[in-house]
C-alpha cells in the first residue's frame, strides 16, 4: 500500500529515504464501507484522501436535490474538496464511497507540517491542484460544448473499467444525462 | 508598479530583499492595447500575467461561435490558462484585453528558474492555483444552481466597479444570459 503512494509522489517529486519516511509518518489510514459519507455539504473537509482500494465519488446536490457527480476517485486518485480543505471553508460538495474502500489521508495540520519538513511537497500539491483544475476545466467546457456521446467516450477513457464497477445512475449523473439515455448510448457503443 | 506585485506576493509568502529582487529580475513587462489577443485557442499559453492596469478577460468560444466569459482580470489579478501554461498544452480558451492594459508576466522557464532559486514560490503558486480553482468551482456550481439574479449579485461583489468599465455584452456572456435580460436585471437592482 505504501508503495502505491510512494510511486504516486514519484510522479512529480524525487524523495530520499528520510523524506519518504517523514511523509509516511504523517499519513493516516482508514477503511470505509460502501455508501459511507466522507464529507457532507456545510462541513469543512478536514482530509485529503489517497485511494488505495475501492472508489469514491464527489457530487453536488442542487436545490432540487438532483445529484451531479463531479468526479470519481478509483485507486491511485487523490480526493478532496480542494477549496474546503485548503481554505477551511464549508464544503458545497459531498464525498461518498461507492465501494468498500481503503484510503490514506493527510489532515491540513499534518500536511502543513509536511510542507515545513519537506518543502518539495509544496510542488507536489501545486501540481496536484493543477491536475484537479484540468479535470474541472474539461468538465465545464465539455458540458458547454461536447455532445453526450463524446462525454461518454471521455469518461470511458479517463476511468478504464470503472463502468463495470459502479451503478449506471452514477455515470448518468456524471454525464448530465438520464439513465435511459445512457443505456441507449451504451447499446450504440457495444454495437 | 513593482509595489503592487510585491504586495501581492506578500499575501501568501514572506520574502527578504534578495528574494524580492530575484523575483522582479525574472519578471517581464508589456503594454497591450484594447482588443489585443494575448492567447488564442490551439496555442500554448507561454505567459502568466499579473495585471497592473486595465482589464483582461478569458473566454471560451463553443462550436457555435458563442463566447462564454470565464473570468475577468482587472488590476491585481493573475491571468493565465492554468492548464495550458503549466502543462504546455494547446489552450482551449482565449485571453483578450478589454481595456488598454499593463501587465507583468513570467514565462514558464523563468518561473521554473524562480522555483529553483526561491522555492517559496511553489507555495505562492500552489495557493494561486487553489484560488483559481475556487473561482472555477463557484462558476460550475453557480451555473448549476443559482438564479441569474444571484449570479449578477456575485459578479458585482467580486468585481467592484468593473460593470462601469466593460461592455454589457461581456457581462452577459459571463452570466450566461442575454444582454436584454441583463438590462432588465440591472433596472431591478438600480430601482
Amino acid at each position: 500500500m505504501h508503495n502505491l503512494i510512494l510511486a504516486n509522489f514519484a510522479m512529480h517529486i524525487t524523495l530520499d529515504a528520510h523524506e519518504k519516511q517523514q511523509a509516511l509518518a504523517l499519513l493516516q489510514q482508514k477503511t470505509v464501507t460502501k455508501r459511507t459519507f466522507l464529507l457532507q455539504p456545510g462541513e469543512v473537509d478536514h482530509h485529503i484522501y489517497f485511494v488505495t482500494k475501492g472508489c469514491l465519488r464527489m457530487f453536488y446536490a442542487d436545490q432540487a436535490g438532483q445529484e451531479h457527480n463531479i468526479c470519481f476517485y478509483p485507486e491511485n486518485w487523490w480526493a478532496c474538496d480542494i477549496v474546503s480543505f485548503f481554505k477551511e471553508k464549508p464544503a458545497i460538495n459531498t464525498i461518498q464511497a461507492l465501494e468498500d474502500s481503503e484510503v490514506f489521508y493527510f489532515t491540513l495540520s499534518r500536511l502543513e507540517e509536511l510542507f515545513t519538513k519537506v518543502p518539495k511537497f509544496e510542488r507536489f500539491f501545486r501540481i496536484l491542484t493543477q491536475n484537479g483544475f484540468e479535470l474541472y476545466q474539461k468538465r465545464i467546457t465539455g458540458n458547454l460544448s461536447k455532445k453526450a456521446e463524446e462525454r461518454y467516450r471521455q469518461f470511458r477513457k479517463q476511468y478504464p473499467g470503472l463502468e463495470q464497477r459502479i451503478a449506471q445512475k452514477h455515470i448518468a449523473a456524471y454525464l448530465g444525462i438520464t439513465p435511459t439515455f445512457l443505456s441507449l448510448l451504451r447499446k450504440e457503443f457495444v454495437a
